[in-house]
């Protein structure tokens, strides 16, 4: 269940550099290619001649042309040409709103008519010189809520990433979330506790030490359709911990955008921003490195709990305290969904 | 949807001199084994004692022995012996007609009464000194019938196999097809072209100059059930083209028989049937592994059509001239079909 | 279709020695664990919080603690425990009764109440310093029923075996069917035949001439819900048979604990039992590997008989005198089903 009037995350500029990439958004196929102004395209994966599956094609001239029998398909899903024929009459296929920015490619796999990129979430560190960014893709067979319930609720850090960034206090720490209009915050804050592994590291990359008590907080933002940021750091007790001088501190923006491909199965697009020792190029790889094995360990985790729900569609989950981020998020879910469609309310 | 009252090729004859082979063909589970005599014989591929899997036995005096118990079966699907039982109750299974014959191994899965030897098709190059073979088995996941389409209109030549018989000339010469009751033929001619790359082999493999303009022709011919035979050769541009002297040209037919395994999977023997230089097998292997690699293109094309068109049953696919072929083709495949069971006329 | 209200071996101890395991126990998904105590513990593999897998997480001064947040989970199934939070109102997951003994870990997978350890098959051997026994685990894609007649009726050795321990005279040596309560028992004997390999290396194990008749029997006792036990062995020809005295032969009991995964998948636990060379570890560890071979062979034998039997739902099988052992042994089960669930006698 997703809505499908919504910018989600599609592929980084990277995937679609070379040749055209075939991915399903939304259980929509979709075929993504950049046209010869750079401009990104997307129109359905469905050759309007005879199925052929557009993005196992090349680009030419900015258009992109089926690898079967050469029809030359346009960016508005009306054929261009294909050799010999008279192509009026050809049947037009969908074509996706899609825009770069921040960074990544966002499609919009619902109506056109109502896509506004103005809506796609902006994010600041993407723009900024302050920051710099690492992240990856994982394909997870999981229901993307899976995802945001995981994300809404960092409690499970103490146990999924025992080795990393996972420590006893989180579950100590009391935990609040509220809703503001569509944003949904869910905040953590731990107080003189000993840094875990992965922050320590942090600590040492921006000449702090790693030693000390320190102040840390969690602080869990998701947008719809399904984008969690969540700002993370440590700062050295007593100094401001959140509020803290940068000199004090070292923080981030986790930053995960969650995609689905169908009911069962997602596109997470994981990474981290950071506004510390930003041109240090080492320290991105290995804070990519560290989170690629942190995130790994949730897909486990995941995978095994959409098999178990799909085995018991009919029992009902607890919805505790800590759960509160996860399901005021759904929530707005919901809402969206049954815009588009009211009969789906029910459901 | 596949007519089971017709000869399709089920195997080569070396996949049965050491061991039965188990091979499902239009649905039908069978077991296809040598007798001592060396008569090929087909029997259902399920043991009447207990349901194993016949072609996991062995052949024992020309018998079908079913490798679990012992039952001993006979090439009629009536069960011969077994080791201290009466068998005369014990229920018969089904015995497909089969012969061995120009090399392939022909296997009749519809109703046994109705079949004839003489039907099967007839190949003189395989019987004839002056031509030589090689050819290999792909197993695809489609549709068969979306494989006559690919051979019935070799326009994808120039998009599929663009390193090796692909020529942009392919596409702006016309394209005729005619149907000579259940015989389709589809005709293009090049005149004055560079051959490609597969071609220029060819020429310097029959001592001709490739660095020449040619004149190209490809004619195919469907054949029921499902039966693609192509000529196809090059000649120095002048000499005559399809009808020049065998001094002049390269030319060769390219085998296609297409088995149904199952509605959306395929059994694919492939090969090339040339009269030039039929003693040099160092030619015979080349020409096999170029066309290997060719075909091998066909099939990820091919299998990602399928599951493209299975997302989309509904969805109408364009007949254009250059369908001609596959759209007649398929005509009188729906017309046996529905001469076999008049209900499916609709379906 | 299998009972419920029975036991059934679920693992050996050193499969939950160092972490919990999840394994599906007919068609119920299970975590089993050690308790602090050394006990066997046993509960539905559904966290109750946010259904993730239980057997993913670790074990925590006896409890299962689940790897996502944290919940402790109880071996009765009641939550003991999860950080910041009041856990009595949580629901109940099943537990399962689940008993370590005779060197299996036996699990009870109907109704709780019904449960009693003494009813769990009683193995001499494994008690008695005069036996040694090796096995190991299969994973099987077919019905455990297939397995149950592939073992209450050896003359399948001939065939699938014929390296090992098939020979010809197997078929040949009447065999011998009667039920005495639940119990099953199918025997055969042969006299004066030569040893097999698999019982010429026995004999010499045992330090007895291999090449000389022997005579040799096979004594199948099932027993429900589908433990098969069967005496095998072979003396000097002359000295007794199967009661000849110790020194003139060898023999051994083949161990089989058929357990049901799911309604076409289940877990063979096969072994083998002697009561020669007990403390030749060596021979032990060779026997279990020229078991694993054989019964290796059984495994693609019954997987694609099941297969066809899928695709044959409809058809009879044939129930001759050498099937009187499976037919038997499944009247029983049939019983114990039915008793359970009397709507389930039609079926």
């Amino acid at each position: 269940m997703f809505p499908k009037n919504a910018w989600y995350v599609a592929c980084t500029p990277d995937e679609i550099d070379d040749k055209p990439l075939g991915r399903t958004i939304c259980n929509e196929r979709i075929a993504f290619y950049r046209r010869s102004d750079g401009q990104v395209a997307a129109v359905e994966d469905f050759c309007p001649h005879r199925g052929a599956q557009l993005s196992l094609g090349s680009v030419c001239e900015g258009n992109l042309v089926c690898g079967y029998h050469g029809l030359v398909m346009g960016c508005d899903g009306k054929t261009v040409s294909m050799p010999g024929q008279r192509v009026q009459g050809f049947p037009t296929i969908n074509a996706y709103p899609v825009v770069e920015r921040h960074g990544f490619v966002w499609v919009w796999p619902g109506e056109a008519e109502l896509a506004d990129s103005a809506a796609i979430h902006h994010l600041a560190w993407a723009e900024s010189p302050d920051w710099a960014y690492g992240g990856g893709l994982y394909h997870i067979a999981c229901d993307y809520r899976l995802m945001v319930d995981n994300l809404m609720d960092l409690t499970h850090e103490t146990y999924v990433h025992t080795g990393s960034i996972g420590q006893k206090e989180i579950d100590e720490a009391p935990v609040t979330t509220k809703t503001e209009g569509e944003h949904v915050i869910t905040s953590r804050f731990m107080h003189g506790v000993m840094a875990p592994p992965f922050w320590r590291a942090n600590l040492r990359g921006n000449g702090l030490a790693d030693d000390v008590p320190v102040d840390r907080w969690q602080v869990c933002h998701f947008h719809p359709p399904s984008h969690v940021m969540i700002e993370v750091g440590v700062a050295h007790a007593g100094k401001g911990g959140y509020d803290a001088p940068a000199k004090d501190k070292v923080s981030s923006i986790v930053v995960d955008f969650l995609t689905p491909e169908t009911g069962t199965s997602m596109w997470y697009f994981w990474g981290m921003a950071r506004n510390f020792a930003v041109k240090d190029t080492n320290l991105t790889a290995q804070i990519r490195d560290g989170q690629a094995r942190v995130f790994a360990e949730d897909t486990a985790v995941l995978e095994a709990q959409q098999r178990n729900l799909q085995r018991h569609p009919g029992r009902r989950l607890l919805m505790l305290n800590i759960d509160a981020g996860g399901v005021q998020s759904r929530r707005i879910i919901e809402r969206k969904v049954a815009a588009e469609d009211p009969r789906r309310l029910v459901a």
